[in-house]
């Protein structure tokens, strides 16, 4: 392929064509829009970019991406520490606190237990979370791994670790999402719906 | 909505939504992703994009996005000066030089005339493209508009303007894509590969 512009703006077409949910097309456009929108948006996202880089960190204590470690949710003390919400990835605790369903604290995982794609109870953070619950007075586990195989197996293993601490654990509901069309769900959604039904 | 991440973080998040193809949801995973390679991706992509602004450029020739000016294109002696082909946008301009559809030069508009969005002739660049050919001996112009109601309307107004300086121009030919199946195309450009059918 011919080069259309100079080696600084193709390089930045490839690095922006490495996002998830961008391609070398939509990276291109992308860049074009950059390019138009020079100090409005170019400038101050090199600068965004560059702070993040120098100030965005992983939490020591839970795993939450953040400026600040312990993160912003470890050291609120408004947060009730006896409770403690398990979660696969920093996206899933993002989307718990935007809905503002949560006001314990978190383990971010790192992933789930997966036989086929090698990763084994050391290779995620099971063991951290075993002994925040043994060493911190942790009361309740709320077990919000994905509603896939890999995601409950994964809760399943760490109830059978917790037990041991005399902890028990619970999971998200199944049912049928806010706004939902019966007629565009799944079965098992709407058996687990049924089976879980309540009084109105 | 509540913050789940320092105010740097959450300001990439913002910036990144602008750009075309990215809103809130798919900014706010590019940046987890981001801040989960910070040394192979973030750090990178902060250094580019601030070269990019530092360097970018548009062409005074032609309108084109490049680091130089004259744009690479321009000041490339094997172009053929005598051929002008005439784009609405830089990203037009890119897509032909990707496909090496053309070997001339290249005059960026910035846009269609358009009654409803109150774009005159002036607001294009149609007065540098009418003197660009009437001072640099070009022999050609290609309107490469889009196969729009306002690119074929911009393409007239501008074969008018040339018709003055005894210059004739060509458009792109409408047909089938290559590739493409009759059932899903639409009747115009049926009517119009048959009615531009050649001998095989």
């Amino acid at each position: 392929m011919k080069r259309q512009a100079g080696p600084e703006i193709e390089r930045l077409i490839q690095l922006l064509a490495k996002l998830p949910g961008l391609g070398p097309r939509s990276a291109r456009r992308a860049v074009l829009h950059l390019v138009k929108n020079r100090e409005k948006l170019l400038a101050p996202l090199a600068t965004a970019m560059e702070e993040a880089h120098a100030r965005a960190r992983t939490c020591s204590v839970c795993g939450n991406v953040d400026t600040l470690d312990p993160c912003t949710i470890c050291s609120d003390p408004r947060r009730d520490r006896s409770m403690l919400c398990v979660v696969e990835e920093v996206g899933d605790l993002w989307a718990l606190e935007r809905a503002g369903a949560w006001t314990g604290l978190y383990q971010v995982l790192g992933g789930t237990l997966s036989a086929l794609g090698g990763v084994r109870p050391e290779d995620l953070e099971i063991g951290k979370l075993v002994s925040r619950c043994a060493e911190t007075g942790v009361k309740e586990v709320v077990l919000a791994t994905n509603a896939t195989v890999e995601g409950q197996t994964t809760a399943h293993y760490i109830t059978d670790k917790l037990k041991s601490l005399g902890l028990s654990t619970s999971r998200l509901a199944h049912g049928v999402p806010v706004g939902g069309e019966l007629d565009y769900l799944d079965e098992g959604t709407l058996t687990q719906a049924m089976r879980a039904r309540r009084p109105f």
